[in-house]
């Protein structure tokens, strides 16, 4: 039996996603609740987008599988149907800084990693004194200067589309850079925080960061509106882009087709992964 | 020259606002800060709200007076005007539980504490698992039962309005209870964050979570929607209201009249509190 898991988390206290000997990460806690709560020895999962350290979540994605018997059973006598008694268990279990959101059966084909059709960040800087709340100070950064976001949406439109992404990523032997980046833009919400909206097949390594530090250069008046279009065609990271802090990136949403088409999904995935190692959901 | 500062703060970590002897308090950090930016013995200041221990606020104001001459002097060779140089250098020493927003200028007739027309708070719950965000747990409170809002909203009505609020108040000598409800409903947020708004001319000690409790016990199915009524009228403080957490509560906006008016509103609020101890803007 396949189960999906919707998890948030406040990635300060985490080094990251993949779990570690010796450090505290989500995957590390998460698998040793599950563990618990299921009483068995091990229980393995694999999620949609392995965020970084420092990086927050609050629409990651895990699936597992579990024996429905043993599910039954680690259910005990709760009068809730079992994967809600699962989540209320895992809650009582895990950190605050750690939260299930829900549990629900998913078909086999289901995976939570290659059946994403698109992972969507979102970046949040206060970069003037008056939006600066520090009831959000553990996921929005500060920033010092005015950004000036009309520019940095006019920059982020050359940001758009299929393109090799090298510019902006963790060189990976191997791993190719391609990736089709479906929404990049800025917006204040109504407290006056620009939020930075990115929408993508897929990431690799610290790429959003090092967008979000490409555009923040222009807002601020340090770069004109063609550099983002300059770094891109450069084709290879150089030292010019600074990646923005972990502290504003929260992985806020990953998309699946609807369950009918799951397989087909898989069969695209896995085809594309064997012509060119993907790496998908990496932040 | 009269200043009227806007400020933020966590209150997680404060002991409250009223500074008090070897305890971190949100008046004793900030009017250190104020010594220090302005190069003063002392900067006594006074508040809109003296929130609780643990209570937040986005939208405290403080005023206090100083020599333009000091200004310009702590101002430095900064070539920011001097409030804004003021803001910067408070912000640089202050923690990050505690940002100035701005500072302004403010007529001799304005008072933080006396001008203001009305106090508005939000009480945030998350009750259930879905609505959960470990990003947002220093200050939504968390409920293991769902809320009917609509029953809260129904009970709401009862308690709004002109209103001996004694039973909602913790006694103290002498002060009145009498307050004015303007505003008290609850909705959910695009989240899903039950948030409950209140705003009354001002409040008595712990008011706020008191309504709350007694609106949470109704919203949860264990009191009837008429319990509301029931508990004003009892007209003194009994033991059947849990007060509810303090961390889902923040200080939002303090309403002030406009400029013009200031001078008349303080010979109200004065002349009404000479005949009752009004207490405003404690919570």
């Amino acid at each position: 039996m396949r189960i999906r898991i919707d998890l948030a988390y406040d990635g300060s206290q985490f080094h990251g996603w993949a779990a570690q000997p010796r450090l505290r990460t989500v995957q590390g806690v998460l698998e040793a609740a599950l563990a618990t709560a299921l009483r068995m020895p091990e229980v393995p999962v694999v999620c949609a987008g392995r965020t970084d350290s420092g990086v927050h979540a609050r629409g990651q994605v895990v699936h597992f599988d579990v024996d429905p018997g043993r599910l039954s059973e680690a259910a005990g006598r709760s009068a809730r149907p079992p994967l809600d008694a699962l989540v209320r268990r895992l809650n009582g279990i895990l950190p605050g800084d750690l939260r299930i959101r829900r549990a629900v059966e998913a078909p086999a084909e289901f995976d939570a990693r290659f059946s994403a059709l698109w992972r969507r960040y979102a970046y949040r800087i206060a970069d003037a004194p008056e939006y600066a709340d520090p009831l959000l100070r553990g996921h929005v950064t500060h920033w010092p200067r005015h950004l000036d976001l009309g520019t940095m949406n006019a920059a982020a439109v050359d940001l758009v589309g299929l393109h090799d992404y090298a510019s902006f990523c963790k060189a990976r032997e191997g791993a190719t850079t391609i990736r089709t980046v479906q929404e990049l833009h800025w917006d204040r919400d109504a407290a006056g925080i620009a939020v930075g909206t990115v929408v993508a097949d897929a990431f690799c390594h610290s790429m959003v960061r090092a967008l979000v530090g490409c555009l923040v250069a222009i807002g601020e008046g340090r770069r004109d509106v063609s550099w983002a279009r300059t770094i891109l065609e450069q084709g290879a990271r150089g030292s010019s882009v600074a990646v923005a802090p972990a502290t504003g990136l929260t992985l806020e949403e990953v998309g699946y087709p609807p369950d009918a088409e799951l397989g087909a999904r898989l069969l695209v995935t896995r085809a594309r992964r064997s012509a060119a190692e993907l790496g998908a959901g990496d932040e």
